[in-house]
């Protein structure tokens, strides 16, 4: 029998999802594994959570050292978030020799290269199933399922709150403002809900993905963010007369060793089998050069799927415990080698408000052909001389560089109202 | 360092593309995982294959036995296919010490029970990712990142020979006749198509998914499978007017202690993620009491993306060969209580052929209404008295024992040309 002595820190909204799935669900996992997960400590400061979840059979504690230093637990559990003092305490519990397993992604986005080290050099474990799509097990079809697999492309939907603003902007033809009420009151948004809606969250994700798939470190401010904030639900009607859905797509390509890395709103052909996940629903599309392609889809946030993420975490360094051993997750940390998005080739929709005069089209136009920029479709509406029409322009692809430069051009013309839209479209063979 | 010294039976499709793998990628997977994968020995009486495939630094012999009795091998790959003599040799292989690696879902399915008993006995492994779903990791999800989850629904598409077909026919409105030898065409069905078309293979990996999931061992002649020759192209139309899409599912789910195994065509509503899984791709949809649903899609064939499947059950393999360990896969073997599907209360599609005569739709409605069945929705079209028109009525949901008495008294009316197509209707909420 493998046991595992397990301390827990935070009792949040993953750690009482964690603590209700080990108490229910331990003799369930003993018999499909061979695996005892025992709980003997969780840290909380909050006296109010602990009165909430009141959990049983095991000391809680206000100091999560008190855990860290237990020489009776293997593994400890980092469910507090945010960078300090979570990392703090990873440190000080591999160096106490203990396993981590983490849901922690802004923490393994930003300083994981550092825990990493450390826990290589300790020989120890940091798991962190949960970081990453909550309860989809991307990190285990990475590392295990698909360990004789190049993995050239990852493209993903991995931010709940923003997949269900778009959603709900679409089905229901909402402004972006609405459908982001609708999501504080659903619960999937946050009062603050900066960090989903500018794309920050989906890029810690996409980072932790593409560190593990293209065997180097992601030096996470080079990912290209960009919010979701300025998608009009008139953006989303135009999209969808072209036959494309717009979603918040998080992408890591990489192409002669460099690496490209980015999260923005994207056009995606209707039938993309990403058009198709809907609501808060998370899914991650990667190419293998073995397997082609596999998308994995389910919950990426919640109590019980996260915490479903954590305890299988558990179960798997049981075993790896159980043989003394070691797995490194990170073969090397040298940092990826990132490329500009200027460099990168795609089409683009550009949606300019322009005051209706005879010759308008034909300056933009203009722009665009000195720019390199070669247009493939065009809709001009409600043509009424004097007023002011969005005229929606689709290119071939192009070099982001040429696309800024032309917006730029654009912008300035005296019959352009505001700034010009541009999203990149995608998903196109 | 773990090394794993591997011995191949077969060198057809799958067993060349794990040669290949295992040839181009040994030293990716040790700097991964820590494991050497070594391939010391191959099993194939075929010469044609062998001079096609001409594999180097590995001694190809003609006789299994010679690959089984080899005291140099730790795990046997089987890929020769079939019931006999694959049995004979994964139980030779397990009883010579060896581990065994298979892709070959009838022999699982059919013969399992005895194999997995024989394993658990002496205390070695059968590991079997490949036989369903290709590359797609699904027995690894419900082994390791599901071990905390009851799953309580499988709903699959797990044949990419008949969804190849059953898109063509839709996309392009071909009857069954012409996209059947499209899919010939393109090598995505046999030239004896019968065990993909009728739903056999289906119906093997959706038994195996159901042992796996439910915690007993699933009675295969159980199943009940319909296979999907009898689908028109009408039929296609006629649930795309009523928004929806048909898919050769295969099914299980458990209540109660009863399991319910299905394989047939069946309806779904467009906006499922099943519906949009098209060509020759797979998935499951699983639901989990902790995880909620969770999909998983891929490449269900081929060279490569099974091949991936097999070599990533053998690093596997060597992480618990290295702890001198056996993990028991079905902690029981006693059969499962499997239900009548005539027990299962569903929504259907049936089309009936009538002699349009005044007072027709009214018989229909009567037996229907006699064998408690309610319906929704019907649609009858091209009105000519005395002509032959089909009638499509979609009903609520009914007890299978219920449409098939009601079936079988329309089947009998003087007003009736051929037989009611009667099709399952799933995935609504």
């Amino acid at each position: 029998m493998k046991e595992l002595k397990v301390g827990l820190l935070g009792l949040g909204q993953i750690g009482s999802g964690v603590y209700q799935i080990l108490r229910s669900k331990s003799s369930l996992i003993r018999l499909r594994s061979g695996v005892s997960l025992k709980l003997v400590k969780i840290a909380e400061k909050n006296s109010a959570r602990v009165r909430q979840v009141k959990p049983k059979g095991v000391q809680v504690v206000s100091d999560a050292m008190d855990v860290i230093r237990d020489p009776n637990i293997n593994v400890v559990i980092e469910l507090i978030g945010g960078i300090h003092p979570a990392k703090e305490f990873i440190l000080a519990a591999l160096r106490a020799g203990k396993d981590v397993v983490t849901a922690n992604k802004a923490l393994l986005a930003e300083e994981g290269r550092e825990i990493f080290a450390e826990a290589n050099r300790l020989k120890r474990n940091v798991y962190f199933e949960a970081s990453v799509g909550g309860g989809i097990p991307v990190i285990k079809a990475i590392r295990e399922a698909l360990i004789a697999n190049r993995i050239t492309s990852v493209q993903s939907i991995i931010n709940g709150t923003t997949n269900y603003i778009l959603t709900k902007m679409s089905e229901e033809h909402l402004e972006f403002d609405r459908a982001l009420k609708l999501a504080q009151q659903k619960g999937y948004a946050e009062a603050n809900p900066t960090l989903d809606i500018e794309g920050i969250d989906a890029a810690h994700k996409i980072s932790i993905l593409a560190s593990l798939v293209f065997g180097g470190w992601t030096p996470f401010k080079r990912v290209h963010v960009s919010g979701m904030s300025k998608i009009r639900s008139e953006d989303i009607a135009f999209a969808k007369e072209f036959g494309y859905v717009i979603k918040l797509l998080a992408v890591a390509k990489s192409e002669h060793g460099k690496v490209e890395l980015r999260v923005e709103p994207t056009l995606l052909p209707k039938g993309h089998i990403l058009s198709n996940v809907h609501g808060s629903f998370n899914a991650v599309l990667m190419k293998g050069d073995e397997v082609g392609d596999l998308l994995l889809y389910g919950r990426g946030a919640g109590s019980f799927p996260t915490g479903s993420a954590v305890v299988s975490d558990l179960v798997d360094l049981a075993k790896l415990r159980a043989n003394g051993n070691h797995q490194v997750v990170f073969p090397s940390l040298k940092l990826l080698n990132v490329r500009p998005v200027s460099t990168v080739l795609s089409r683009y929709y550009l949606r300019v408000l322009v005051v209706d005069r005879p010759g308008v089209l034909s300056k933009i136009a203009a722009i665009l052909g000195r720019c390199k920029v070669s247009i493939s479709d065009v809709i001009q509406r409600e043509r009424r001389v004097g007023s002011v029409v969005p005229v929606i322009l689709l290119t071939h692809g192009t070099l982001g560089e040429s696309i800024r430069r032309a917006v730029q051009m654009i912008n300035q013309l005296l019959v352009t109202k505001g700034k010009v839209q541009v999203i990149r479209i995608e998903g196109e063979s």
